[in-house]
């Protein structure tokens, strides 16, 4: 399972944990600004009984081209039309390459992913034909896939709503004060409450008719 | 550029000078026992006239389950049947993305990768359906290929021996003494001969006729 510490993985992991599945999580260090993360994901494994959680360190923050890697990029209040700055150039290609890459060292058969492509922020790599053809490599790529015993992906929550993931979640007890979200995210992961991921998630909170549990960064 | 130092993407460098491209090379950093490589990368690189040559750290190393990762698995002196403990798992799904990362980033409209499959050690990640799957795959995850504009992925090598590549390398002005292959290389770079990489590379040469510059390691 990829976990990023945010609101959807964290619910797509307790989606796979109440089916029954034994779940190993990886969250990838790749030098976001948002290092919040990394710790949400840590909180979340060990909270929804993930057997292992392992942290992996992939530079792609040194290539650039990100708001969310990039100091010198800003990260917009409000999304516009199209592909957002926000877009990290192959961050799911990436991340499902190097968990493909573990799944295929431990004999798991399922990599879980959280992406959703309903209420989301235009991302080209969180869409349905993207991990169908991700699939589709996984079973080239490999020597499972080449002796008959490919490698599923998972992405439980791809046709869901922001509201409807809460829902769930709520169902199965994911303690959502836990995850971050936020782009912006302090080093105590307190959100900014202004940026994409920011108003997605508030948006959720009230759609699905739940108490929104965020924290905040006060605001002067 | 994916550039491992070795015969391969060495001579898909100078093929794809010879055509008159401007070339970015990237090497990664993941953990290799024979680092050797990654210091031949650098000397092929400027040799062949890139115009930048960068090194990239992803720890798949830490995942395990290869001998070229893990030193508690032994290369072993020659190949079988199937596919080989020198296996790296996703290693070129893993490669293929971070270039697609840093291909994105910098504009560029191709992506070159040395892998072939016919005089090779029976990598499911080296076969031309392999590389088709991934540019079809980079057309779905990258916004340049939302736009229309989708990165191409070259294998310039795939149908070629390894006797015909090493020709059109000479062809081209390719230092092979420069290059290492070796799954055991020292330090120096020397290769250990025994290897199965050794042993399709030595093939090599004697099938196209050439000289092999190969630096080996003194047996005593």
């Amino acid at each position: 399972m990829l976990l990023s510490g945010g609101l959807d993985s964290a619910t797509a992991l307790a989606v796979a944990r109440a089916r029954g599945d034994e779940c190993r999580t990886l969250a990838l260090d790749y030098g976001q600004r948002h290092r919040a993360e990394l710790l949400a994901a840590r909180r979340v494994s060990a909270a929804l009984g993930a057997v292992e959680h392992r942290e992996l360190k992939v530079d792609i923050g040194a290539l650039g081209g990100s708001a969310l890697t990039d100091a010198r990029i800003s990260v917009p209040e409000r999304g516009g039309d199209g592909i957002p700055v926000t877009y990290v150039p192959a961050r799911n290609t990436i991340f499902l390459s190097l968990a493909l890459a573990w799944a295929e060292v431990l004999g798991a058969d399922t990599i879980v992913i959280g992406v959703n492509v309903i209420d989301y922020s235009g991302y080209p790599d969180c869409r349905p034909e993207f991990i169908a053809a991700f699939e589709r490599l996984a079973r080239l790529a490999t020597k499972r896939g080449v002796e008959g015993r490919a490698i599923a992906i998972d992405a439980p929550l791809v046709e869901l709503t922001k509201a409807a993931i809460i829902r769930r979640g709520l169902e199965l007890g994911v303690d959502y004060a836990s995850t971050v979200s936020c782009y912006n995210a302090d080093e105590a992961g307190r959100a900014c409450g202004r940026c994409d991921a920011c108003r997605l998630r508030r948006e959720g909170f009230a759609a699905a008719g739940a108490a929104d549990p965020t924290r905040y960064q006060s605001v002067s």
